[in-house]
């Protein structure tokens, strides 16, 4: 393992630490307890907190900021938050409209922010984001994970609730927003926890994982490298099925926003590439991309890889989706 | 050698499409010769052009927008673009008030933006990148080479070229900025070229490349894995010997922006260690950092490492690195 650290058990205050300094304009990181508030709290408006074990950056804390996340509570890596990171971030915050959880569907993060919930004051409510169409249940999940599905809503509840949205609307937006987005991701290698010092699983210089988790979780199944171009189409097949299931038209007449989200180690230059053997597929199905969104945005360490986001778009999805949004790693509206 | 591609002869083909696609209400994309320009040019500007070879992207096409670039030429991977794709697009752009080039020093490059500006008609001046302080000429560069720094030369001059400033005053604003630009970079591992196949240099799972250039050419030395702190301290102090040697003072009452630049396939948290690393060396020298940029600008295909830019600022760089920029890579001024 060749890694830019110091003492493993520092990484991540020393992360955050950067993190702060680079960011001081827009956010403000606690370090212990771990939390990341927005620079300016306010308390008038529902309060998004979100959060997660930490190796998925930008994931959540890249996406603190004006018309995104109040408070995002990392974890150690791959580790759920602790009940108490989210109730002091909460206290100091003051919340007088309300509070929405935005929790990713793993065992740990769900049972984490149940607990913590229930010993806050305020009025709140949970989103629980299970976009992944790869495997219902696995390592560290009962139902389906949750994967980059989650910077949309993030973004398009973050918008309603910086509008003065109230709670019972934000969370019905995020409820729509997670149910209009499938997710199926491909890794080409796996990723290294920092404390492991080694690989989470082995794959061959030929092989490919279909349906990988952001952890290294196993997939649908291990297939050969092949083509971008088929690989794909098998990704997509995954997402229209899922659509399908989900009683959720995809044609000429919806509109859809097209996320590739990178895991870190794929190049800029190769997630085109696969948003351009998308575009293709979606054009002969005749279902317009309306939005799209290239980058790392939900990562896995270093892992090589990527996935595949479809979020069906309605008009007050694309309304919030546009809207400005000013975080450290998400930023339009200009 | 895994990466998401079709036949490998269309790749640069394919990425520019999906670019294209994903970014289309930014930039325009012309295939044949390859060259993106704004989406909508102004001709009474001067003409900001870049390019280089592929493989370092968001540089230069993500740099294209309001505020930063008008035109990028991408050559092939790691191969300098031709002086008929430069020519092509001037051509298309009609600049009434001249065309500033912007090259990094590599041999290929400087060579056709030399012809390219001997067959244009328009008035045209040039800005050689060599901010990299790691060696003096290298596999493909006779001086130095221009590495991440280019980036604050493409911001900074950009905002000068939209507020209307001329040919001279943007080529002399480049020239201060490169000059105030010292850059190293550290490899973990080396990069793939998809047409090659294989890396491009050995290196092994305990050692890095200190001083490696964007394209895996060698460094200073070949030395072995230390903690981060050590590595930015050895790092810090090529920087600083650099502006000595320029004659440039770095101290409590110089300002600075500190860029930490991620070639690829290193996770973000890493570089928010590397930037807290960065900052501790810089505390200890009272020099104040006043602004700060995080991630993957300038990078290597697939390499994992990251390089340290240090800018240093006076009124007008400022003044010009905070103005809006809205560009598919790069955006702010919200």
């Amino acid at each position: 393992m060749k890694k830019f650290l110091n003492d493993v058990d520092d990484f991540l205050h020393e992360s955050l630490s950067g993190f702060a300094e680079a960011h001081k304009d827009i956010v403000h990181v606690n370090l212990d307890p771990f939390y990341v508030t927005r620079k300016k709290i306010n308390p008038n408006k529902v309060l998004l907190v979100s959060g997660g074990g930490s190796g998925h950056e930008p994931l959540h804390t890249g996406y603190i900021g004006q018309g995104m996340l109040d408070i995002a509570c990392p974890g150690h890596i791959f580790t759920s938050p602790t009940p108490d990171q989210m109730i002091a971030a909460i206290d100091c915050s003051q919340p007088k409209n309300g509070v929405l959880f935005i929790v990713k569907n793993y065992s740990g993060d769900v049972m984490n922010f149940e607990m913590a919930a229930e010993m806050i004051s305020s009025e709140h409510k949970t989103i629980l984001i299970n976009d992944d169409a790869a495997v219902i249940n696995s390592s560290y999940t009962e139902g389906r994970r949750g994967v980059a599905g989650t910077v949309i809503v993030e973004k398009v509840v973050g918008s309603l609730a910086e509008d003065g949205g109230d709670l019972e609307s934000c969370h019905r937006l995020g409820e729509k927003v997670n149910r209009n987005c499938s997710s199926i991701g491909v890794a080409l290698t796996s990723c290294t926890i920092p404390a492991a010092g080694k690989t989470t699983f082995d794959i061959s210089e030929s092989d490919i994982e279909f349906g990988v988790g952001i952890h290294g979780e196993p997939g649908r199944k291990r297939e050969k490298i092949r083509d971008a171009d088929s690989i794909v189409e098998d990704m997509l097949q995954v997402i229209y099925k899922d659509f399908e299931d989900k009683n959720l038209a995809l044609n000429a007449s919806s509109e859809v926003l097209l996320l590739i989200n990178g895991f870190t180690s794929t190049p800029l230059s190769e997630l085109y590439l696969l948003f351009n053997a998308s575009k293709k597929l979606l054009n002969n199905k005749q279902i317009p991309i309306a939005r799209s969104l290239v980058g790392n945005y939900t990562t896995a360490l270093d892992m090589a890889g990527a996935s595949i986001t479809i979020c069906l778009l309605d008009d007050e999805i694309k309304k919030h989706w546009d809207t400005r949004v000013l975080t450290p790693n998400l930023r339009w509206g200009v």
